[in-house]
């Protein structure tokens, strides 16, 4: 499947320079979306998959449709402030500045085997802190599927050299 | 499916005296997740459903696995200011003061029968603002699912007096 095609590319969004992936163009396509979860899945498929992570919020379209593919649950990983129970908390850095992403302290359990979802990787700081989440919580990184990889920032090598299989359905060298 | 005993109650949350219903020990069970997944769908498995549109940001999660159940497209509501592309908007009231909700201007066609979720429906504030952008961009919104419904606040009542049938999986009166 050419995803390339069916993601829209936004000149200059947010901000002059940078030409935004826009995949809501790709959710909308019935062939393309359900294309994309099928790929998604593929490279793990072969190994046990416990449950799905996705990253707020984009992830959670992707993650939610992952997880119901493979028959598993899903746990959200979610922007600061935004989960009712107790979390854990990792920090990462943005252009200016640094964020955090949180996760329920009982989200999952030592041993899982879960498969970090996002739409696109960039420099991998969001990734990376969902790694360290999962893993603090004692849980197996098996895998992390991103639609979009951006490779001229290096988030998917940053997440390989942490051990972690990563799978990207489409590459925009230069972006 | 008892999904009442898989939703984790929260008491005081955010504020004191609200008692928080929270979703996410039913996403994170493989077999509640499925079958809120199968039961969200059901009623409207009859007819045909063109695109599922998602609330941010539970109702990406579900809406995800149900466009995938369904086989079909998924179309993001947003928070104002997220979305990359033109959009329409429609305003909703929150508790104190008011916020909008965006789609994209071509994200559904003229038609097009859409199936909206979200996790949760208490005033129906967001939803109706969510039929409201379905309707003004042509479409038919064949129904509204959620898994949690507070009938005190009345909301499933009022979309359905805007036409809408809509499906609840779990009730908590008096919320």
């Amino acid at each position: 499947m050419d995803f390339a095609s069916t993601i829209r590319s936004i000149p200059d969004h947010p901000k002059p320079g940078i030409l935004f992936r826009d995949i809501t163009t790709l959710l909308q396509n019935p062939i393309a979306f359900r294309a994309a979860v099928d790929q998604l899945v593929s490279r793990f498929a072969g190994g046990r998959v416990d449950c799905v992570a996705g990253i707020e919020a984009r992830g959670f379209i992707l993650g939610g449709a992952v997880a119901h593919q493979l028959s598993i649950g899903f746990v959200p990983l979610r922007k600061k402030g935004k989960l009712p129970h107790r979390t854990l908390a990792e920090s990462y850095e943005l252009e200016y500045g640094v964020d955090s992403m949180e996760m329920h302290v009982d989200a999952v359990s030592s041993g899982q085997r879960v498969l970090l979802v996002d739409d696109l990787i960039a420099t991998g700081g969001t990734a990376e802190a969902g790694v360290r989440l999962l893993r603090r919580a004692g849980a197996e990184v098996t895998g992390a599927a991103f639609v979009i990889d951006l490779p001229d920032l290096g988030g998917a090598d940053r997440i390989r050299k942490m051990g972690v299989p990563v799978q990207c359905l489409v590459a925009f060298p230069g972006h």
